[in-house]
């Protein structure tokens, strides 16, 4: 069944993904009505054009069509109650990273799950609150959606609907399948992300070592950033699935480790010098390369082999200016750039990405125009 | 002891790095003869522009200054006594990952200890090859330096005068200290991601799965991609240090596990509900927030605090002309610039981050050159 967007929605939880949200929805002509536990919150998202406040009597006209639930994972359940409760609409979702467990709540606490349509949208950013959301916050993102047995067909139509109107690509499936997911692409990277990061919080490592870190630790870290209570939640929502995946990540380190070092358990091949040891580590290593390769990249798919072209740049104003009207000149449509910027130089570098049949004209127009250009 | 750039420089190994070194040096007026086990790469290296082939018969003129010994870790040691043997130049340098294992191996192998600097230039790309080399790849980077009690001064002054003419910043350290250092900062990471990657190449992990990835994944495992025999000797040469961080690691990722699911030892807190098992997960995601905030900025030292501006971009040619024009003619400095495309979009989003006090103006100028600018 497909449907046009919503005509009315109600935004409970006006934080990043809530306003962002009810941005989305705005601009694809929605009247969209806001509520949050912290009235202040309500009220900037509706300055920022979210939308207006919800009154105390309820939507005015009657029941929304859909209700976006955009609270922490652990309370999902009760507000969803409540909003049912106080018939704020006809239909109902979530935006929490695990579903498995507010879909359980949810029917322990006597929620209609005919009209609760669970959902995920697989978008976020590393601020929160609503000054940080963004109304092509979900552009091409996929939003999982996981109802349950019982879910009533028009109300899957209605949230399947609201997904597309925020400009996201829904996928359709279980809950429990969802969670299984998850855990792999996200939780457990957070979890990783911060033990190998808490190595760093250590007092025994002096800020020398530190001065050693490059861009790949930054990288492989950056995850770790994250509200400590929300990813509790998470975590703890989603226990069994994450459990499993940071145990097998914690056994590939632990052979890792005792093939290096030559300790073990006598049956495994211990000796550091011994090729079987090497075996291991070179296995690791090479499913590690292949596991990032599947990994799709930015225009969906498997990573693009794109070229990457490198313009040095001083640290000063209208040089980039100039350099993409270089660019701009020749006709080249840039795929993705980067600054590099090393500590306290007055240069940096530019890593212009194009498509490889437009490296060769970019880079002579980029010549042409007078800058030191390296393929 | 300081002393001016090195006049002549045999670079041995014209891979990334050595290739690289040998640009940076030429551009500081040095003469660079290129050697490497490939006569193509060292051609390749030349027509570059990264110098000339050195020739059968040796350095024409004499002995150079330096000899920069830029090949895999288990060859320094090897390499390096065939020079020394050969008498390329006074001083000797090379520039592997580890320093404890080529120093150990070249002086059993009777090399002159008191001409050689142990280094390592702090500086990379994910590509390799000479013709992946820049010549400002080691600008403002840390270049470790490691020299031995015996190293004589006037070596130690002539290789840090070439780490200096290369653009980067000499730090001098003990081999041990140094290898303890960037077995927490880059070599357990990249076991790390390697192993996190890994799970995503288990053949039950379906493509669905992998499409719910977003950034965050991308940018965790990112550091997995590299050459894996390359790693394999970083790694085994400097395995003590690495396998601490590890198993640090796991039994952190371990205990996680427990805390979440409840199993484990009975002295430790195991029940999921229990405060003390949240207690050891919200410790450790505190503990790895921490720990990236100890990691430096682009600029050196912490990460300084820029204000971020999104702007949405159509997928077109000139659409960052057309931006980095309007910018420029506010008079703004883009301190970084980052690029959000989601999968199949036709629109993408630009980040710019610019000192907070930029920040207002910039955005002004945007929306009045009709951007459509969210802060």
């Amino acid at each position: 069944m497909t449907q046009g967007p919503p005509r009315t929605v109600v935004v409970v939880g006006t934080g990043l993904i809530g306003t962002s949200a009810a941005l989305a929805l705005r601009r694809a002509g929605a009247e969209v009505w806001l509520s949050d536990a912290d009235p202040a919150a309500a009220a900037l998202a509706a300055e920022l054009g979210a939308g207006q406040v919800l009154p105390a009597a309820g939507v005015p006209g009657g029941p929304a069509d859909v209700a976006v639930i955009a609270v922490p994972p652990a309370s999902v359940a009760t507000v969803l109650a409540a909003a049912q409760q106080a018939g704020l609409a006809r239909s109902y979702t979530d935006v929490a990273s695990i579903k498995a467990q507010p879909l359980a709540q949810a029917g322990a606490a006597g929620c209609d799950l005919t009209r609760y349509v669970p959902g995920h949208p697989l978008a976020g950013r590393e601020r929160s609150g609503p000054a940080a959301a963004r109304s092509d916050l979900f552009l091409g993102r996929t939003w999982a959606l996981c109802p349950a047995p019982e879910a009533a067909p028009d109300a899957v139509a209605a949230v399947t609907a609201l997904a597309v109107a925020c400009g996201a690509e829904p996928v359709l499936t279980d809950a429990a399948t969802h969670d299984r997911w998850v855990a792999l692409i996200s939780h457990a990277p957070h979890v990783v992300a911060a033990a190998l990061a808490a190595q760093l919080a250590a007092p025994a490592v002096p800020p020398e070592a530190l001065q050693l870190a490059g861009q790949g630790l930054r990288d492989a870290t950056r995850i770790a950033v994250g509200d400590t209570e929300l990813w509790r939640q998470i975590l703890t929502g989603n226990a069994e699935a994450v459990a499993g995946v940071l145990t097998a990540v914690a056994g590939d380190l632990v052979r890792a480790a005792e093939g290096l070092t030559g300790t073990g358990s006598p049956h495994s091949s211990t000796s550091p010098t011994s090729p079987g040891a090497h075996k291991e580590l070179t296995a690791l290593l090479d499913q590690g390369r292949a596991g990032v390769a599947r990994i799709p990249g930015k225009h969906g798919g498997p990573a693009r082999a794109f070229t990457a072209i490198q313009i040095v740049l001083r640290d000063q104003p209208g040089e980039l200016a100039r350099l993409f009207a270089a660019a701009a000149a020749a006709g080249v449509n840039i795929e993705d750039v980067g600054i590099e910027h090393s500590p306290g130089a007055p240069v940096g570098v530019a890593e212009l990405s194009v498509r490889p049949d437009a490296a060769g004209p970019l880079i002579t127009a980029l010549a042409d125009a007078g800058w030191p250009v390296r393929r």
